[in-house]
């Protein structure tokens, strides 16, 4: 019986790893990817991380594994594929983790750590050209598009806080949305409207993204009428949606209404035993460095949690 | 009149310039200290922050500021004696900042970030040897004392929990408190009982930390009989308390009972443009990577607050 299993490999698995080995748990991490690191492993570049700056995503990972590494944290690569609520020996609540290879492990807590992953639009070259020029993160990638013309789709209030953040740094920023009415809050929409380098193109889907090697342009069609346009961009930020991957974890924890595990800053989730760290979690603002701050909390949680057992 | 004015430059507030430097807004931190990094540039050895590990508290308060540095953010060494709330040309609410010099600063957004300061003992010792085995965090330093003997100071809830955490590390922890109480919960206060290896000595104070460049033992007093004895030791966990630097902002925030600006993950205060990140606020864990959350997602609450304004 393990003290704590950490189901995910990203920044808050990876941090929580860190703190559980420092405090001496019975701890072991499960890795699906077959590597650690998360989403930032495909992001170019990570520039808002404090003290490594200008790292690669695929760098930052391998940094954040090394450290894990360094206090000889266990790793299994394998796929969970259920949870079983169990008893241990002193009738305690515990769970059984059981894997895709067959095997299980139990253990007396778990930190749900498996992320969320962008919704994609599904358009030609999209995928080919994401990290150079395809973004799901405007906070995370708008600095590199400084006096660039951007596009951003999507028509919630991400959406339209990215156009106008993208605003203030771009040259210009199409706002790119299936219909003419949107989702986002209406100071939000107000902005965008008073914003004279956004230009909003309502009833516009992306049919392809172009480039060679980084993008160069987008392919539009107009939904109602079916006309056709290509506009010149160097960047793609794609706002509709994110969705977590709470699957394995949503009969034990109650989800919000978008699927996101409820939980507040401590980490704690409606289920006793369970905490949730990172972009899983219901949370202001899903970046590396709030990942890895609820790494370390969920494990205070953890701690505390244990010891009143 | 800037955007936003950050107010202290550890790892909150340089974590929130990059983000704002990131964001353009018009940004300046001020710093009291006359040097970056907070609190953990007199921490030893920093091993919890994800990514860098086995890094000197100056080492990493360096890094965080360079980091800051290339994104040419802008920084005044000063000190805030007062603020004033203030109407910008539009009538809308700001704040005017007042240095010690004698200048001030105009602004439509401030973030609070001064951090808060530990209690100390007052012991003979105490100041010299802070660093090289006097301590006041255990879930930052507790690693570095395997198999060693220390000490914990204090009665409340951080005390005991800092006892039972080293506990599992050190080969003996004993808890030093002056009276025989403790305010710690019940529950943590039957775990440390349960700890065979947690020896708790009430009535004991702290006189004489002993040392030459490391601590070496402890000389105790017992305050009701006057006894007085020598104990050997390592380390010597300081855990007495907090006290949050809130004097330039008490007047514009609601604080809680123990002083701390009552905030949450958003890093919202009771007052509309006042934002407060890091440990200077009302949160679970007080470490290096959730200050540094909390720049970021404070950044995020200020630009909102700047588009909704």
């Amino acid at each position: 019986m393990r003290d704590l299993v950490i189901i995910g490999s990203g920044p808050a698995g990876l941090s929580a790893a860190v703190y559980a080995k420092r405090a001496k748990l019975d701890v072991v991490v499960i890795e699906k990817a077959g590597y650690s690191g998360g989403q930032i492993v495909s992001t170019e570049q990570v520039d808002n991380y404090l003290g490594l700056p200008e790292t690669d995503g695929f760098t930052l990972g391998s940094k954040f594994r090394e450290h894990a590494d360094m206090l000889e944290t266990e790793f299994i690569d394998a796929e969970v594929t259920k949870i079983e609520e169990i008893n241990d020996t002193e009738g305690k609540k515990a769970y059984r983790i059981i894997l895709n290879a067959g095997e299980s492990v139990e253990t007396k807590t778990i930190i749900a750590a498996t992320g969320a992953s962008h919704r994609k639009l599904g358009a030609a070259g999209e995928e080919e050209l994401t990290g150079t020029g395809v973004s799901y993160c405007a906070t995370c990638d708008g600095a590199f598009f400084k006096k660039k013309v951007t596009a951003v789709v999507g028509g919630g209030d991400v959406a339209l806080e990215d156009a106008i953040y993208l605003s203030a740094l771009c040259e210009k920023v199409y706002l790119i949305h299936r219909r003419d009415e949107f989702r986002a809050a209406v100071n939000i929409q107000q902005k965008v409207k008073e914003t004279p380098n956004i230009e909003i193109l309502p009833f516009y889907e992306i049919k392809e993204i172009k480039g060679d090697n980084k993008v160069s342009s987008i392919k539009l069609v107009q939904n109602k009428t079916g006309e056709e346009k290509e506009l010149e961009v160097s960047g793609v930020f794609v706002a509709v949606g994110m969705k977590p991957v709470t699957d394995i974890f949503k009969d034990y924890v109650e989800l919000d209404k978008t699927g996101y595990i409820k939980a507040g800053e401590d980490c704690k989730t409606s289920s006793e035993g369970i905490f949730a760290a990172g972009d899983i979690r219901t949370k202001p603002l899903r970046q590396v460095v709030t990942a890895v701050a609820d790494g370390a909390t969920a494990v205070q949680s953890v701690e505390r949690y244990l010891n009143g057992r």
